[in-house]
């Protein structure tokens, strides 16, 4: 083959970045863990026709097909065969999974999952083509209590919050409630509200004075309206005082409502827990109105401090009719974090580093090829004690077997005990390649300190505090 | 929406399931890095070109296309969009990965990589359509020494032995050289040789005389050069005397030439080491042929102990030009695991069992919605010591919340201090509630068992030994 290039929207990381992506989903993966989520997977792909029952997103799939068919078929889809589309987000793989299969799970239902999803954007757009989710939600059959709202956006600030120890600066998680919008644009007499979310949802992007001019065109809305609107999105808070001002608004343009009082209500239960658990993380800002026609409650996006150009790193809310069979509904409330956003950015800033390319602590030398054997019974003695090592390619030169080692991180080059082409006999020796150290050393007993055992990913700037 | 179905050939697990599979591929992923193998990740995408290049697999290629463009071409592909299909195993994309980041990678480069594959089987025959596998490779810049062919299938043996712990039965790594049978088959006068690989292949599925009848008619050998070819299939063992069989064998038909020499060589040497170091473990099995075109020397399958007729568990071989941008060629020799495979027969023959579907080991539960923050707090303060805790859904009656408890297989249910509905002042208690034994507890001192901390997988069958 000749050279390959990247695809682009398609990233891969070199062994070391990847030394990284892995931290970054243990830490996420261990902290979903110790709140009691369960790990699942779903399959990349679904019916078409469920990947399109959720809304707008028709533009973004990648449908399949089999190459063999295709050529048979010219291309046409055989009525044996549902038409499937690789899925676009884990939520809604994880609706169908809990409608399949809710007679054989416990609920309220706790899952976390990590997956790649697929978007097919156009190339041009520089956007990610596939990239890795990590996902929590709670889905309760029928009914679903108001605090894991609160709960769930907490566990992904502290598990983001975790992810400080390799350098990630501080997140905001930026939270909204629907009810409230809702409440207050019924209040204000207009209608449409759906249309009203998703040109709120695009102020960062075409300005306040542009999505004024959206809400008066495409809802109908009057100058008043559509200025009351914008009021509304241009509050924000971390304290119960904004739930003050959302009041003192709606009374001045006579909005208020059973539903947003009902709104406030959360939100004020929101903010006074996040003032308690995680001081300073959680603010309310009333211009988050996220694309996604679904969601019902709470929701959220989450920025990093000093990059929130970047955009949202970790988004959801609480959807009531998602999950559904007809009969019975499954509310839920979820979150996502975008993995490959949040590593590309950590890779590309340079915030992080690995210790090591590769996990190996100890490289076990070869004198010679007749004694690899020797080489290798050092190496599985200290796996044994669960120490990554390796034994050299190859019976080179003792300064490119070193070289092997440098090249790579690993630290430690050992020397296994034996005979030397002179005929004398030679003991175990450990090299320490930083320091240029060196001293006997027992295979059943010798162990690397804590931050050698094992590939360490460290700030590139120390942090402040 | 409806209650979806199952798709035929996209397997999904159960949460206790998950669990199985999760143990599974920590115990492999961990056992290679021990060993000093990077972990890596590939797009899931390859170009098609790219796909096909490496022969016989087209027929299993799943096609993407996008949507919306799907919708505006009528289904032809744009000439800015090269043709992508997903991956059917993760040699062939390591390969270009190699390839592409040469400059970057330090040679021998060792990389495990542990991802989906798809394969556009057709639905009705039973086949997984998206599988997970867990592969090592080492490839050099050039050369690759022979001893990675011995150390590979012992890794794989060490990772699958390991899983004897959760009820695994042994395995047998099956092991062939190309250049014994290419060897043999060239002294016997044969030039076809990929068409008797192709042919001996088969033997396990439609017989020696009707594959001794393929090599007549397809590659138009004689009664006796079938003969011949079938009686070297027919050759096992676990000792280096079937060396001097084959050797024989050659002998009695005039076929031994240089190449067969040094494959047995090469044979002697992986029998003798393995023989060593993971005794009774690897069997010489000249009827090992592997379809793929690409293989030149050594090459592997893996069954499992009274589970042969489930094929192959793991399975590779060396191959010497796979990977090459046309000036450097990148030998490489690996073993792929079906993860999917093997963690499906575990499930559907009951092997193994997880002790909990739910990270969860102690719920704490709530006695009244207003102290909430009561229970959060004793959670907090379990978690910050690495014990998996949440807090109870609801301020149920308390049976209700143990009941809660006991559906998910939480071991432990806490009762957090506080005053009582009577006034009552009450300290903290926690309740075993497999035993029902209950005694006072401190959050911040507590610590559940070792077994109870995460969950368990263990055999559902104590093993024997």
């Amino acid at each position: 083959m000749a050279r390959p290039q990247p695809l682009s929207g398609f990233p891969e990381w070199l062994p070391q970045d990847r030394v990284v992506e892995q931290h970054v989903l243990d830490v996420v993966q261990r902290t979903f863990e110790l709140h009691g989520f369960a790990g699942i997977e779903t399959r990349a792909v679904e019916p078409v026709e469920q990947l399109l029952s959720k809304g707008e997103t028709s533009k973004e799939i990648y449908l399949l097909s089999r190459l063999q068919q295709a050529r048979q078929d010219s291309g046409a889809t055989s009525r044996a065969d549902k038409q499937l589309g690789l899925h676009f987000d884990l939520t809604v793989p994880f609706a169908r999974y809990v409608v399949e299969n809710a007679g054989k799970l416990a609920f309220p239902f706790k899952r976390y999952q990590i997956q790649k999803v697929w978007r097919g954007e156009r190339p041009q757009d520089g956007r990610f083509r596939e990239f890795a989710q990590a996902d929590i939600d709670v889905v309760g059959n029928g009914e679903l209590p108001y605090h894991y709202e609160v709960e769930l956006p907490l566990i992904m600030a502290e598990a983001l919050g975790k992810l400080r120890a390799i350098g990630l600066p501080e997140v905001r998680v930026l939270v909204n409630n629907r009810k409230v919008a809702e409440g207050f644009y019924r209040g204000l007499g207009i209608d449409d509200v759906a249309a009203v979310l998703r040109s709120v949802d695009k102020i960062d992007k075409i300005g306040p004075d542009a999505v004024a001019g959206l809400i008066r065109d495409e809802v109908g809305a009057s100058e008043s309206q559509a200025a009351a609107c914008l009021e509304l999105a241009a509050l924000s808070g971390t304290d119960t005082s904004v739930i003050d001002e959302i009041i003192d608004l709606a009374r001045r343009y006579d909005a208020v409502t059973d539903l947003l009082e009902e709104g406030l209500s959360e939100l004020r239960q929101l903010l006074a827990a996040a003032a308690d658990r995680a001081p300073g993380t959680v603010v309310a800002d009333l211009k988050i109105a996220r694309g996604l026609d679904y969601y019902t409650g709470s929701v959220y996006e989450t920025v990093l401090v000093g990059h929130e150009e970047l955009g949202s790193i970790c988004s959801g809310g609480r959807y009531d009719t998602l999950a559904s069979d007809g009969k019975q509904a499954y509310p839920g409330v979820g979150l996502s974090i975008g993995i490959t956003r949040l590593v590309s950015r950590i890779l590309s800033a340079g915030l992080s580093r690995a210790s090591r390319s590769v996990p190996t602590a100890v490289l076990v030398a070869v004198l010679d090829e007749e004694h690899r054997g020797n080489s290798d019974a050092v190496a599985d003695a200290l796996r044994a004690r669960d120490i990554p090592a390796e034994t050299s390619p190859t019976a080179a030169k003792l300064g490119k077997q070193i070289k092997y080692a440098e090249r790579r991180g690993i630290p430690f080059v050992w020397f296994p005990a034996g005979v030397t082409a002179m005929g004398e006999q030679v003991e175990h020796q450990l090299k320490d390649i930083r320091s240029g150290e060196q001293a006997a050393a027992d295979p059943l007993t010798w162990k690397p300190s804590g931050d050698d055992q094992w590939p360490r990913v460290t700030p590139v700037q120390p942090a402040d505090d």
